[in-house]
């Protein structure tokens, strides 16, 4: 049994386990957290990474935080330090849009129950973290679903940077597809995965995932996805998204926006596989999104040992944008955006909402 | 003051020396060279690597080889052996002309001198060799003088892998259009190496020549290349080349094609700088260049760790090849080959031929 990527164990003074994954594929150590700090730390680090995942995360901090307190302390000093746990967890990454929605939700939820008391509201929040868990999980079951059909007997798959189910709950976003695919009986696809620099989440998560799955998966570099379109090896791309604005402009991944250029270069369709709480529909395109610029040191160096000349300049976005005219379709729990644009995104969420 | 990349030592029964580019820049180990054998082995394992570079170690390693027969062997044994020799670096890698183009160009010289004795057609293909080096060298400067314009104050210019001097005699191809650039007084570009995965050469090696010659340099991974051009930092790409086809198809480092691909949709001119000796006049494009796969290791591993699950399949080509539509023009010594196809390729062969 694989272990889970996050899960609270115990009762509101239990505590978070998590896949550090940064040392997969090598080693599957589970981290126990106790507190906001160090969960904060494991977001920023990159030990559990992955817009649903981290979203799940910031939820369970906010349990973390409230074990600071008395159960008798007043529902102001409650209120008080879930405020502070959000706005501390807020600043572990800027890009994914799932963590503030977490982090909004579990704030609403306590704003919702007036009379509660502060023993009452720990329950309910991690009741309410507990629920974003599971929504996600069968979210992306949803997700699977609905995108298997895209993905052709015998066909190439390329994905980059992992979406799996080490970015979520469990099961995936863009894998979920390939996932559901196989258990729907397509068995004769194969899948590239984009090893991803500078962290390797592809070579590192992704084929460690599909491989278990049982799912034909060949690693290749980042810079061979062109060099394969070209020799008619891939059929799709598949990426998962970290935060889609309303236009359906997505950032995801660095690297995903060379793939989409060179996906529409060559006629290929590509596709973005993520839950509904991955859209921000308060930003109208996707030059809003904060890019995260991370440490030079990530690209400089492998495995500690230096690779590049000592003070060389780096430039390390962790995401790039793509624009929604490169989208064939996003794939969400709830079905297809075909031809993703402000009107057929806004009329997705309004036919949830008639739902 | 840098070491040379390559240069022979000695009279006829002398050495190769040549830096071990694998170390780069953490360590500038210079390698005395003393039998064919350990030759092939450097050309194989990278550690002199870069189309010209190889032509030249190849030329060298031939006079190598005759230090197993002695000065009064019979002509045919010396003729046998330098077959021999020949043979056996050919198959040292399969993609760069410049190695067979070196080659050959030594066995005509030894044929070319039916009078000669043992001794004498020692001497004379270490002079060729040291020709083929001297000729290289000048070929860099003239690429540089000719190409230096096509950079433009301020601009920004990416490139991939290492055309550098450590991949030619001395200044390079690509690079050789920077630095003779920043000679002429343009200071002001900026340059954009590509990491160039999965061994580094744009890490390890472009950075840091570039850095030496006091040029403004950052680092990226490869995959954000398209980001970068997306943001209007890049103004050209130059890349170097392994093998130019009768139509100017061009195969080099593998991710040039992607870079191609995404310079044409980002309307960015997209430049190949390399010596005559670089085309393959006999194959009329890019479908007849073999490309080199190389072992899984290289993309699983970083510095001995493993990157990736045991058994994972990997597709390693070394090299792509870049339809000439996509080449704005190629740089070469004797000249600027613009928008390169069957009839300017040959216009420029037959301008040489004539002058």
């Amino acid at each position: 049994m694989t272990p889970k990527t996050i899960r609270w164990v115990g009762d509101t003074n239990g505590h978070v386990e998590l896949i550090d994954q940064t040392l997969l594929p090598v080693e599957c150590r589970i981290l126990s957290i106790r507190s906001v700090k160090t969960l904060w730390e494991a977001i920023r680090m990159l030990r559990i990474r992955g817009a649903p995942a981290i979203g799940i995360a910031a939820a369970y901090g906010l349990v973390l935080g409230l074990q600071d307190i008395q159960d008798d302390a007043s529902r102001e000093e409650t209120v008080k330090k879930i405020n502070e746990s959000a706005d501390y967890l807020a600043t572990s990454r800027p890009t994914a849009v799932n963590l503030f929605w977490a982090l909004d939700r579990m704030r609403k939820t306590a704003a919702s129950l007036p009379a509660a008391d502060t023993k009452q509201l720990k329950e309910r929040l991690l009741v309410e973290a507990e629920a974003i868990r599971d929504e996600d999980a069968a979210s992306c079951r949803a997700i699977g679903r609905h995108g298997a059909d895209l993905i052709p007997a015998g066909g190439g798959v390329l994905t980059h940077c992992n979406a799996g189910g080490l970015a979520t709950a469990e099961y995936g976003t863009a894998l979920a597809l390939m996932f559901a695919a196989r258990e729907q009986g397509n068995t004769s696809f194969r899948v590239y995965a984009d090893e991803t620099r500078p962290l390797l989440q592809g070579a590192r998560l992704t084929c460690w995932e599909l491989m278990q799955a049982g799912i034909d998966t060949t690693l290749i570099c980042d810079n061979m996805a062109g060099h394969l379109m070209g020799r008619g090896m891939i059929d799709l791309v598949v990426t998962g998204a970290d935060r889609i604005a309303a236009n359906g402009d997505t950032a995801n991944k660095i690297g995903t926006y060379s793939l989409a250029v060179l996906a529409r270069a060559h006629e290929i369709p590509f596709y973005v596989a993520a839950p509904t709480s991955s859209f921000d529909l308060s930003i109208p395109d996707g030059s809003q999104i904060p890019i995260e610029m991370r440490q030079s040191e990530e690209v400089t160096h492998l495995a500690g040992q230096p690779t590049a000349p000592p003070d060389v300049q780096v430039y390390n976005p962790a995401f790039d944008v793509t624009p929604h005219e490169y989208i064939a379709a996003i794939v969400t729990e709830k079905g297809i955006i075909t031809k993703p644009n402000s009107q057929s995104v806004r009329e997705h969420f309004n036919s949830i909402q008639a739902g």
